[in-house]
């Protein structure tokens, strides 16, 4: 595979093109953002640790059933993956009340819900990334009546996979936001990554947090968290 | 009936206790508050004007089938209505874009949809009415999954009835917000008030407003706007 130029890069990773045009080469930046860009930092080795544990997940997740865009690990900071036309809705999937949420509502923090909560954000950093509901969704046509099923469907199937693989390692499963895009069949498809980026990561036994958070507050060492979560995963650290 | 001690003084009204237990006292207030509080005015005259308005609309919509707390006009500021236990959820159904939902998504003001988008935002002032989805309230408690789909479905049956009713007039339902509560066997009855406070009306013709985003952003009389909906629909003025 041959890498090409670059299609794109976001706040946390670079996108290339590659000789095929239905695949694409991703390399993970050690750039941290938080609260939509207002907090911003270089950490060295985040880009690795995020590659790998993104990696991993995908491969359990495949393993398990669940297709996604992943289709190789290139090297610590590197992945090949499947072409989609990204849906620009966040799909997150909630089990443990934890930030955002418990601002917004004034929820207790560590609550448990009985069922998983899903919720849609519009992925626009200008805007926020606000939560929508699905007859947003509707008027702006960023998704088919069907495709919003699905996602939700999809993204339910996820968090039950998640939870299991997490709590193998002794990790609760707060919350995560995936991404989902069509590929050239139009078939929805699970993209973008898994990663203590994109969830919340409890320690089962002392709670400590395992995930940007540790960024976001300032709590903690970042590329730590990630390393043990990492290492528990059984990745290579 | 008599009137007792006053049960709760709101933003807009004030509620009183009768010699009735289901029976409640409502006195609209001359006050004037926008953008959760933070605007504020007395304007003398929108007591009355909210009061005959809200009374012309749940009338009409009486005639037309849709049960509301709405007893009688007592006189020009007051209202007898039945005591419901509110569900703390703003039910908002929308026909053209503008406010809240042009800033939050990014639409194009005065957009019509194809069909009415309805939002539940939780009744919260010290949260500022966040919006929220059914499955916050699920974990929540606010509504059970059948009041849920009734007050999605009784709203937009309102919806119809409102812009027949203010087609007739010349006028444009833009949006809209309903409270709704529980009455003394459980029922869901559409409550609160329906006033140039809780919609957003345009003239047909014109585009002009005549609700209150006249105050909320200073670019016209309120009175004069609200008299010539309640003129309009035939009330005293
Ligand atoms: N399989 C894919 N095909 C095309 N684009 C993708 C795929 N997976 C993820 N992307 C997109 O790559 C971009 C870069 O990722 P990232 O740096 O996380 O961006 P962001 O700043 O939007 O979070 C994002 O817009 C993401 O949606
Ligand atoms: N039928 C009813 N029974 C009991 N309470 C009601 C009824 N209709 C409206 N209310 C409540 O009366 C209170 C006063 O109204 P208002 O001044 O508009 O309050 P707010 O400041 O919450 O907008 C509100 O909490 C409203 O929900
Ligand atoms: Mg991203
Ligand atoms: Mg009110």
């Amino acid at each position: 595979m041959e890498k090409r130029g670059c299609l794109y890069e976001g706040k946390a990773k670079r996108i290339y093109e590659t000789d095929k045009p239905e695949v694409l080469w991703v390399e993970y930046k050690d750039d941290a953002t938080a609260f939509n860009g207002v907090k911003k930092d270089v950490l060295t080795g985040k880009g690795r640790l995020n590659n790998e544990i993104s990696s991993v997940i995908f491969s359990l997740l495949a393993r398990e059933g669940i297709k996604s865009h992943f289709i190789e690990r290139l090297s610590e900071t590197e992945q090949l993956i499947r072409k989609v036309t990204i849906i620009p809705i966040e799909v997150v999937v909630r089990n443990i009340a934890a930030g955002s949420l418990v601002k917004r509502l004034g929820l207790t923090r560590g609550q448990r819900f009985d069922q998983p909560i899903v919720e849609f954000y519009y992925k626009d950093d200008e805007l926020g990334d606000p939560l929508m509901n699905e007859e947003h969704i509707r008027v702006m046509g960023l998704a088919t009546e069907d495709e919003v099923a699905s996602l939700k469907e999809k993204a339910l199937e996820v968090n039950e996979h998640l939870i299991e693989l997490f709590k193998k390692i002794d990790v609760d499963l707060v919350d995560f936001k995936l991404e989902f895009g069509r590929d050239i069949s139009g078939k929805v498809l699970l993209a973008d990554e898994i990663s203590p980026d994109t969830c919340r990561l409890w320690d089962s036994k002392t709670g400590d947090s395992f995930d940007k958070d540790l960024f976001r507050f300032g709590q903690g060492n970042l590329q730590e968290g990630y390393e043990t979560i990492l290492a528990r995963l059984g990745g290579k650290s």
